[in-house]
């Protein structure tokens, strides 16, 4: 693959000197923005979350703010989950759709204040849609990306680490929730949250100039666990089974495909309300496949195949080195997607035997 | 710069086995997919590009299309251009802003018909602004990306290349117009337009599959006139004043600012009409600014200084073989922006002395 043409418009992070420094040999683009991909090896990235402490660059999920007296009406009209027992330390997993409850992007709603709330997005300018439907309709609400950049501590030492940097308050952080922690007389949101299943903390650092001091002291504090540069782990995550948007699902993709019906629960009337109710019944829906024999790195979905019929594909697939087989996020039709189903796989070096599996890895 | 980890989210387009069999060297990611940056060298794709005729891969202009009944609703709705005396075989650059004038793309409008048109995009999800009014509003519309990807060719030899792949019409089609041109039984919109100053069309190819028999029929019908896969020249599209959305300008800015004040002519009352007007006399505006002695590769705004004080930012900026000189873009402050204005610019490399131009180099 080729190397990356440099511009502004292909944004640098607040913490892009640390992980040059710290060898990024592969990244990608997210948000318009940088994303370390590889530091030293996939699986060598991948054994060291898993055994100690990693910090990642993950500025390029990019905060949508949504401030103002109609923050919540804004909100209401846009999150098919219900908000109204959300707590003033809460971090929500929310669908964004659009009219006929496709999706949009795949989000997780911080609250700040009654009035004032974060989108921390995956890859999609979300952005877009929030300020098109308040531009619509003359909300008074303000609507802008801030000058906020999520820096990842993850892997089973981090609570070691964090306690070290922010203080013995960031163990008590729990899952989804967040506290206010002090660094050099700067107040950051700290969530119990990130992309791996190994445990950690999403510091979500307000003001670019803060990126490289909180960076180069948790390396400080972390040498003696061992504490590196890292980012999120294809391979891991999909043993975990945590999604993807662009790669497991897109606008015609549902939640209930998805599997996340059970955060389709707003008893008002949002936009795109009826659209899903229509569609809660899915004919498809994601599930953990296995792929047997040697595959090539996947750019384009690979069709899964039942005596020859189409019935499903699959969009990312890895070699797990813990469970010694290809894992796979797969989206399988309803005829095909109970556990143990026997299917065949297209992949560009050709077909392979693969499994629909009764849960993901972890 | 690393090298982009191989996903489905950063997508490859139609013409992608076409640009790695050619040797794409460099590339970027451009609305989430490959855009080809350089080939054999950035001079000497320049030099090719002036001489002969280029193919570009430029799929990652995705279009947003709009249809329906409110088709034309929505678009004068979000249009600061009046669309009254748009020709049916138009193409109109259209400035895409927010409620108060800040740009979120910078499109070209393709009308289809009086109520089917396609919104040619720069780098961000305008389409789910678009959608977000549409859908906001209740709309009778449907606002989605369909398969289409433009390719471009460009160069003083185009219009002997179209003729032989698309025929002797191909040659009367007039600047920013198009016609419905055949291939191989297929018919494409096919445009006299383009990101270069070298003259040329762009093809919608409408359906992946026709997109290598096209690439391989139009590098065929060229051997002779010496075609070659090509790309957008940052060198070439300086010289030329061509602006980049997301480099050269951002929401922050207003079409005035951008120098195009004279598209903001809708007598209608469109979403940011009133924000426009009340930044119709700008503060800062792009200017070509000469850039003397060497510099690196510029990957985020570089100060323009008077006396010690910041009049203003360059955002592109490149070695022209053809001016012998550094060419660049620039937003400067109405103090400074006079043509002869001498000021420093602050580079990662050191001060350098810097010229405000009294117009692009071409």
């Amino acid at each position: 693959m080729a190397t990356v043409f440099p511009s502004r418009r292909v944004r640098r992070t607040p913490f892009s000197a640390g992980v040059e420094a710290a060898g990024m040999s592969v990244c990608t683009i997210y948000n318009r923005m940088i994303l370390p991909s590889v530091f030293a090896s996939q699986e060598e990235d991948y054994r060291h979350l898993k055994t100690h402490v990693q910090v990642w660059d993950v500025a390029c999920e990019r905060q949508v703010a949504v401030q103002g007296p109609d923050a919540r009406r804004l909100l209401d009209l846009i999150s098919p989950r219900d908000l109204d027992r959300m707590a003033a330390d809460q971090c929500y997993y929310m669908p964004a759709i659009d009219r006929e409850g496709g999706m949009l992007n795949d989000p997780v709603l911080v609250k700040l204040a009654e009035d004032h709330f974060w989108i921390s997005l995956a890859d999609s300018d979300y952005l877009q849609y929030v300020l098109g439907v308040s531009d619509g309709l003359g909300m008074d609400v303000h609507v802008w990306e801030p000058d906020v950049s999520p820096l990842a501590v993850q892997g089973p030492k981090s609570d070691e680490l964090m306690a070290r940097v922010f203080g013995e308050e960031a163990r008590s952080i729990r899952f989804f929730r967040y506290k206010r922690l002090a660094f050099e007389g700067q107040s950051f949101v700290v969530a119990r949250s990130g992309y791996s299943k190994q445990g950690g903390f999403e510091i979500y650092v307000e003001g670019s100039e803060h990126g490289m001091p909180l960076w180069n002291a948790l390396m400080k504090a972390g040498e003696d666990l061992n504490v590196r540069a890292g980012c999120p782990s294809t391979m891991e995550r999909v043993e975990g089974g945590l999604l993807s948007y662009g790669n497991d699902m897109r606008r015609e993709n549902t939640p209930f495909e998805c599997g996340l019906g059970k955060y389709v629960n707003s008893p008002r009337d949002y936009i795109g309300k009826a659209g899903l109710m229509a569609r809660s019944e899915p004919e498809r829906q994601i599930r953990p496949v296995e792929i047997f024999g040697e595959i090539p790195p996947i750019t384009a979905p690979w069709p899964l195949l039942a005596d020859g019929r189409r019935v499903g594909q699959v969009t990312t697939a890895a070699w797990s080195p813990d469970f010694k087989t290809n894992v796979s996020i797969g989206m399988v039709e309803r005829s095909h997607w109970d556990a143990g189903q026997k299917l065949e796989i297209e992949t560009p070096q050709g077909m392979r035997r693969a499994e629909v599996k009764a849960g993901f890895w972890i």
